[in-house]
C-alpha cells in the first residue's frame, strides 16, 4: 500500500529528543539528554496513601467518566493557588485541567491559529511544542532568544515582517533548552508589543517553582489587564509527570473553545490522576514541598557547573541556569556539534541532545548541545562531565 | 478584548451529550442520557489492590515520563489478544496505547484527512467522533445507517460524489447511538468498496466485547488483506473510562504517524492506568470477567425493553441491540422530537438525548433518541419507562 497522509503531518518528523529517549533506556548511557524529573524528587509514599485512600472511599468517582473541564476541587484550588501569583483574575479567566502543559499548548495553537497564521516563538525552544504547532501548518517563525530572553527589537521585526501573527510562544522561566531566564523589562516590553499589535502571549511555566537561585519575576500573566495571555502550568516537573496532568488559565471564551477542543482529543484526563493531584496538594506543606525539590535541583545544577568547570575545554560556553532542569552548552565556532554529540552517545555512552532538535527547522544552524542535570545520578553526572569534557579537549 | 479564532473550531459547539451530562449531575434527573458502565461492573476492588500494588513495587516505573507508544507489556498483550482475533497482522501491523479510543480516532483523521478531504460516515453516529473529524474541516460526509449497517449503496453513491475520499468511520458493534450492528455481509462489501476506491476504513469498537446475545461477526480489520483498516479499541467499557486508556491496531507505518501526532497531543497517557490494564489482564480471567459484565448489560437491556414495551405507546419504534449501551427510539412522523426530549428532562426529570446530537448537521432532521441502559438502576430504568412512556402516549 502506498499511503497518503494529511498535509499537517507529511513533513512531521517523530522529536529528536524522543528518539534519544529510548537510547537512553540503555543503563550503561548516561542521561544528560532526558528532561525527566530527579527519581529522588517523587514523593512516592505519599502518592501511595493518597491513592489508596481514593481508591477506597470513592472508587467509582475515580475510575467512571468525568467532564472535561477536570476535578472541580482540583480546579478550584488551582485558581486559589494561581489568583494569589495573578495569574487568574476571576472576573474574567477561567482554567481547566489538561493532559500535561503539552496538551495545553498544542490545543492553545489549534483554537486559535488557522492554517497559514503566524505563530512566533524563542529560537531555539522546546521541541514538543514546536511539533505541536508544526502540526497545524502555522507559520512558524523564530526569534532569537538571548541570557535574559526573547530580542525584543527583532521580535518586533518579526511581528511587522509576518501576516497574521496570532500567537506568540514564550517560555520565560529557565528556558527549555537554555536554561535562561526572561527578565522583567522584557516580559513587560513583550506585553506592550502584544497590545500594539494585537496578539495573544502562550505563556508556559512548567518550571516556575523549581528556581533555586536569585529573585522570582512576576509572570506576563500577572501584567495582563486586557485578557491577552494564557499561560500554562503543569504537575509533570512538581509531582509525578506519568500523571499527566496540566492546567491551563486564560480568558473564560478562549477556555470554552480550548474545552471543545479537548473534548475531542480525550474527552478528560485520567480522573484518578486529577484526584491524587488535589490530595496532594491537600496533605502537603506545598512550599516544603517545592524547597525539599529545589534543594535537590540546586545540588545537581551545581554539582554539574562544578564539574563541568573542571573538565570542559574553555572554548565552549555553558548557561548559568538560576532554576529548571537544562544547561545549555556551546561548541566553538567551526566545530561539528552533530558529530560531537554522536561521538558522545557512541563512544562514551553520554546522552546530549543535539541543539537543532530546538531550532525552528533543522536545518537553522547551531553550534549547541542541551544537558540536563535533573535525570543522571551524581555519580553519572560527575562521570559525564568527566567524558564529555575530555571531548572538549580535543577540539 | 474580541478573540479571533481558527477556522478549525469557530463553528464547534460543545457536545450536547456532555452539556446534557451536566445536568444529569442533578440525582434528581434518571440518566437515559448518559454512556457511562454500570457502577456494578467496575472491579473496584480489584484494581485498589493492583495499583497498590505497582505503586509499591515500582512508583517511579508508574510515575515518571514514558514512552509515546505505551506500556511495551501492556502493547505485547493486546497485539497477543488481537492477533488472535485476526486484528492485528504481526507482518504489517503496529499497536499503540491511546488516551481512549477518542484520541485514536481524533489521530487518525488527523493523520489522513487534509483540510476538505472526504470523511465518511454512518449517519446517526458518535457525536464525539463526529466533532473530532469537524475539527480537521474535512468534509464530513453522512450515509445513511440501516439496522444491518451502513447502506452500501448510498455509500457508493458518496464516495462517487465527493472529492478526495480518504476515510469511512464505521462502529460495526451496537453501534453509538443506535445499538445497530453491521451484517457480515455489509462488513465485506464495505471492504471491497474500500479496495475499489482506495479508501482507509477506520473500525471503532469500544462495545465489541458486550455482546450478550446473537453470534458474534467478525471485524472488517479481520479480512484486511492490504492494510486498509484501523481498528480503534478501548478499555473504558470493559474496565473502567477514568483510566482513559484506549488502543489502536494499524499498518505499522500508519502508526508511526499516529505515535509523531499523540507525541505532540500528550507526550504518552498516564503510566499507571496502562500498568493496571495491563496487570488486570493478567490477574483475572479475561472471559469470566466479559461474561460478568455480559450478564448485567444483558439484564439491564431485557429490563429496559420490557418496560418501553409495557408503556411506550405503539406508535414509537425502538431497537433491538444484540450488546453495547444504548437503544434508540423513534417517534411516529409528525412528532416534535426535541419538545419532547425537553419535556421528558424538565418536567418528568428523564434526560434523552435528542438525535440530532448524533447527525453530521444539526440541521439534518431526525424523529429519534437515544435512551441508555447501562447507567441507570434498575429502579430508575422502570421508573424512567414509565414517565417516558407517559409521554410517549400524549403524541
Amino acid at each position: 500500500m502506498n499511503y497518503q497522509y494529511s498535509n499537517r503531518v507529511s513533513s512531521l518528523k517523530p522529536s529528536a529528543i524522543r528518539e534519544i529517549l529510548k537510547h537512553t533506556a540503555n543503563p550503561e548511557v548516561i542521561p544528560f539528554a532526558a528532561g525527566n524529573p530527579s527519581a529522588e524528587a517523587f514523593p512516592t509514599e505519599i502518592i501511595g496513601e493518597i491513592s489508596k485512600e481514593i481508591l477506597t472511599s470513592d472508587p467509582i468517582g475515580a475510575l467512571q467518566y468525568s467532564i472535561t473541564e477536570g476535578y472541580t476541587p482540583l480546579r478550584d484550588l488551582l485558581k486559589k493557588q494561581m489568583a494569589e501569583k495573578n495569574c487568574f483574575n476571576p472576573d474574567i479567566d477561567d482554567l481547566i485541567i489538561t493532559s500535561g502543559a503539552q496538551q495545553a499548548n498544542e490545543l492553545a495553537c489549534k483554537v486559535l491559529c488557522s492554517d497559514g497564521d503566524t505563530l512566533i516563538c524563542e529560537s531555539p525552544s522546546f521541541i514538543g511544542s514546536l511539533n505541536a504547532f508544526k502540526s497545524y501548518n502555522v507559520n512558524l517563525t523564530g526569534v532569537e532568544l538571548e541570557d535574559d530572553g526573547i530580542n525584543i527589537e527583532k521580535l518586533e521585526e518579526a511581528i511587522k515582517n509576518n501576516k497574521n501573527v496570532k500567537l506568540l510562544y514564550v517560555i520565560p522561566n529557565f528556558q527549555n533548552p537554555t536554561g535562561n531566564t526572561m527578565s522583567w523589562e522584557k516580559r513587560k516590553a513583550v506585553y506592550e508589543l502584544a497590545k500594539k499589535y494585537d496578539f495573544i502571549i502562550l505563556e508556559d511555566n512548567p518550571y516556575g517553582d523549581l528556581r533555586f537561585k536569585g529573585e522570582e519575576i512576576p509572570s506576563i500573566k500577572s501584567i495582563d489587564t486586557e485578557g491577552r495571555v494564557i499561560y500554562s502550568g503543569t504537575f509533570s516537573k512538581i509531582l509525578a509527570p506519568g500523571l499527566r496532568v496540566g492546567y491551563v488559565s486564560a480568558p473564560a471564551e478562549i477556555i470554552q473553545k480550548i474545552v471543545v477542543c479537548k473534548q475531542v482529543s480525550d474527552v478528560h484526563s485520567n480522573i484518578w490522576a486529577q484526584r491524587v493531584c488535589e490530595a496532594f496538594m491537600k496533605k502537603v506543606n506545598i512550599n516544603d514541598h517545592f524547597n525539599m525539590l529545589r534543594k535537590i535541583y540546586k545540588s545537581k545544577c551545581e554539582l554539574m557547573q562544578k564539574h563541568i568547570r573542571e573538565n570542559f575545554s574553555d572554548k565552549v560556553t555553558v548557561t548559568d541556569p538560576d532554576g529548571g532542569l537544562f544547561i545549555w552548552a556551546t561548541l566553538p565556532e567551526g566545530a561539528d556539534m552533530m558529530a560531537f554529540c554522536k561521538e558522545a552517545v557512541e563512544k562514551y555512552k553520554v546522552a546530549l541532545v543535539p541543539g537543532t532538535a530546538f531550532m525552528i527547522s533543522e536545518n537553522d544552524k547551531t553550534n549547541s548541545f542541551r544537558m540536563n542535570f535533573s535525570t543522571p545520578s551524581d555519580e553519572q553526572i560527575i562521570k559525564g562531565c568527566k567524558l564529555v569534557g575530555d571531548l572538549t579537549k580535543k577540539l
